[in-house]
């Protein structure tokens, strides 16, 4: 950290998150106490406020969270960093062109998490020379000995065979540290890794490579630990420190003017997949800004996430099949609003990365996320290619925004809106293609509903979205034809969602709601509904999926999950029976 | 699959899951057909059922599932099943001690996924000789070429460096293949990998090695491409198949005895943390049969799991900071009735290896989670350490059961009962010491709720778990103080929940509830409780944390995100105010 801090990162300390200046990502999170240190040794404020670390009041919080003005992003949650170094690095070398060097420093316990070798793949696959990793290895995890220990050998071999430019040094040395660091610097085309042997509490007389001190106070030990690692010193007395400043020649980013160049053009009588039109909307926002970017995890002739290249291949970036890494890639390329970042793959898939995703939310990440094939309606398939569980995921996120758009015109306004919203934002989309409900010159907004189909005598409200909202009308000709008016609302936001109009509609609808889902009925739009509705004259009635599907054609599967217009018309008329 | 299925592989085409036959897992799913098509061909059912394939009707989905009596697991979100071979491979090698291999068949294209190389640490960390990957290196990804190509001296490299016995072959010579197979048989102490070289669509003509035929079928070319193939073939009459008969040497197990050893003996001035509750369960339970293990990722000393090393250090399994494969090691463990096994880890720390969950509901497997630090209530460490959506993961998943015990005696009991449950089980357990609540004598159900505090003149029913039960017990007091009565319910589980006790609880309360919960509010308590709620005279007030959290004690903390008994009070006070 020293050398780092003192000798190697180029930096400015009054302006810590500057666009030229060198990044510093510490993985291992529960270091946290050293980077303050060594923040404040820098200068950006006294070393007295270290007294303050954990306390209520104080944001040198026990892991980094971007609450202080010199972290990027929160770590903590271990073996995330370098995929975020990734996308920082990535967005430095190929967007930015500019100078600035990003450093990650990863525990060896964590280095066990299979995202740092998918970080480690991507940054080889892509020549992130400006990318330096470095790893700590003092042999002890939390509750025992890592399960490579001090054998730096192994670190080396693996790092080598993963495409990195690898040294294996003394991290207690400084003038090796050095070396390696200028060497890592001047190498083209190879990300750089230092593989550090160091021992936990060195030179801690009673503690140094002992395990059961870890994330522990050195309490009474610290009388006799401290004076004795100042009789150390070699040079006592206040020490002056410099840092080294920046070239300052990353460009500005103007993100501000993010939208769809055209508007949405469908025919009233189009069938559209969302997921298409989320690709005719890339295209659209990339051709207002070359810093609009979709990733993807080999899923993008799926996803329709390919469109993009149509504009330039350069605004995509394919992270193969690794999503925990194509989530922390596309974090770090958005993040101090370098790009406006889309992320893609199936729905279902974001399971793989929730965690990160999670660390975004306290990362304060502003990033996008489009989940295609979700529920049984991607058919033959079978459950493990179907996201039924992908609503609960992100509307558990703090400050996320859910958009569930119903068809093509929505879901290229929920794409524009997205890009254009703070925080995590999921957009999910859908694999058959369903007809066009909205004129093109329709406007959206954020937690506001539609509705769909409406009369004075309508004798319940039918929730849906997505095919269960096609469902639903389909349910509303069927009860038509029975002599029955039903209300089709689409909710378009999942989170926020529109309590107003759901209470005002389900009230003028005698209080009967269905509300119909392709997704599991736990943490999905039924509980959100539910959650919304002050019970005292409200009914609902809920359809979901309510076990593990199986394969089959879309239509059979939808029906057969009770989630079809057969479905919501039984449930509908049971309902006007008891009425 | 010729060369394994007809010539390596023993099993009896009889018994697929016999105890103590070879194992085979198809870790790239999407390629089902090749699979059945072995099975087929083998005898366990006439190949014109092949043509069946993603029928409606028919268990040959579109990728394998246990639907099939062939299938150990369910597989098709790639990247999971060498993790779940090496799981079955542990067994076999140090709780079985038997002959049978674990084989199991990766893609390149999966190979990317970092589970993979966690669990190839852990595969040669444990020495497992008995485990043998095969990677499928076709070059060809769903959208475009993988990330190395047909470089298959990098996979050599990573997977030498990561501890295998490695061989690089031509995976369409099937002499090159056996030899590898034998040699790979016969190598102590080390897993052995085959890294393949192939071509996707090898021999059909104008399809061999191009892009765009990932999960095509042939269509017109049908015509061209199948007589040709025949045409290759050097013995085109019927050829009789023989399968090698395995050595059945692995043991019989019973599973159906597993029991706490000695009930719960806690005093009722005790305060103990839940998570040691779970520790102290463990013993109990291993004590009762050596097929009860447990599995951490390097928080043993936090989660209590390391307690099970009291009874026998051999019924733990470390596996390092690597979640994703921790889950997959458990759920290998515990296929086919082999082990009873707990997983633990922080409750948050298993969002990264939601995926892994997900899948485990498809593969029917019965696995028992316990995630300790949940919320708030952990005080100093940080939101990246709180565990605030976990239940939304847990409850979304098929015929999970959710326990959130809010005692020591109903912890143990909860630990006891998911021993003996079938499918998913989760246990939340809390880092704060707490009072016990129950007599040791005390008989937990699923799915039945207690009710903790109560009379005939309650104003409201206030429902809490772990943390916020103890706060709602602290609002009860200073309520009566305020001359209010109020009930307190323990909902014991979260899933299924206790509609019943809820519904009629509520209705003696005149209809006002209040939910409290150390969790985000979706996807939680709140939701499950709002959807069980179907009558119209109640109203729900939800209270949980509505934002990241930050570092502070505990206490603090509840009380700053509005959970603690002061919210409650003002919860309450608020319906009193209204009647």
């Amino acid at each position: 950290m020293a050398v780092l801090f003192f000798e190697v990162m180029k930096y400015d300390i009054k302006q810590p998150l500057h666009k030229s200046s060198d990044r510093f990502i510490l993985s291992k999170g529960h270091a946290a106490p050293i980077l303050y240190a060594a923040w404040a040794e820098a200068g950006l404020f006294p070393t007295k406020d270290l007294l303050n670390l954990r306390k209520i009041d104080s944001d040198l919080e026990g892991h980094p969270t971007p609450r202080l003005n010199f972290i990027d992003v929160g770590t903590g949650s271990l073996g995330q960093g370098l995929s975020i170094g990734c996308g920082m690095a990535y967005v430095g070398k190929y967007y930015d062109k500019a100078s600035y060097r990003v450093y990650v420093l990863v525990g060896d316990g964590e280095s066990a998490e299979g995202s740092i070798w998918e970080a480690l793949n991507f940054a080889s696959k892509y020549k992130l020379d400006n990318l330096c990793v470095i790893i700590d290895v003092n042999r002890l995890g939390q509750s025992e000995a890592t399960s490579l220990d001090h054998n730096v050998d192994v670190y080396y071999n693996r790092l080598n065979a993963f495409g990195f430019n690898t040294y294996v040094v003394d991290g207690h040395d400084t003038v090796e540290l050095s070396k390696a660091f200028h060497e890592a610097a001047n190498t083209k085309d190879k990300p750089s890794a230092l593989v550090a042997k160091t021992y936990k509490g060195k030179n801690f007389p009673g503690i140094e490579d002992e395990v059961n001190w870890h994330g522990k106070p050195l309490g009474d030990k610290a009388a006799t630990v401290i004076p004795y690692l100042k009789s150390l010193l070699k040079n006592p007395g206040p020490t002056k420190v410099t840092v080294q400043p920046f070239k300052d020649d990353a460009p500005a980013v103007d993100l501000s003017k993010v939208h769809l160049s055209k508007p949405p053009s469908y025919k009233p009588d189009d069938k559209v997949a969302t997921r298409l039109a989320y690709g005719n909307a890339l295209i659209k926002l990339a051709k207002s800004s070359d810093r609009v970017i979709a990733l993807d995890g080999d899923t993008k002739n799926s996803t329709y996430s390919e469109k993009i290249k149509m504009v330039n291949p350069k605004q995509y970036i394919e992270c193969y099949i690794a999503e925990q890494n194509l989530v922390g890639v596309g974090m770090g390329a958005a993040c101090r609003d370098r790009t406006i970042a889309f992320v893609s793959t199936f729905a279902t898939f974001f399971t793989r990365a929730f965690d990160q995703i999670r660390m975004g939310a306290i990362s304060q990440s502003n990033l996008n996320f489009v989940g295609s094939h979700c529920g049984v309606s991607i058919g033959e398939d079978g459950p493990s290619q179907m996201g039924l569980e992908d609503l609960a995921l992100f509307r558990s996120i703090p400050g996320s925004t859910v958009f569930y758009p119903s068809d093509a015109v929505s879901c290229e306004r929920a794409v524009e809106l997205a890009a254009n919203t703070k925080g995590i934002c999921f957009v999910r989309t859908s694999r058959p293609n369903t007809s066009v409900l909205y004129p093109n010159d329709k406007t959206f907004h954020i937690g506001k509903a539609n509705v769909v189909r409406q009369s004075s005598t309508d004798k319940a409200l039918i929730i849906g979205a997505g095919v269960t909202l096609h469902e639903g009308l389909k349910a509303y000709d069927i009860l038509k034809s029975k002599g029955y008016n039903v209300r089709v609302l689409d909710p378009f936001t999942i989170k926020p969602l529109d309590y107003k109009a759901i209470e005002e509609n389900a009230a003028q609808c005698g209080g009967n709601v269905v509300v119909v889902e392709d997704h599991y009925p736990e943490g999905g739009i039924g509980e959100a509904v539910a959650r919304c509705i002050n019970h005292k004259n409200i009914t609902i009635k809920y359809l979901a999926v309510r076990e593990v599907p199986r394969s089959g054609p879309p239509d059979v599967l939808i029906e057969k999950y009770g989630i079809g217009a057969k479905a919501i018309v039984d449930a509908v008329l049971q309902f006007v029976d008891l009425s």
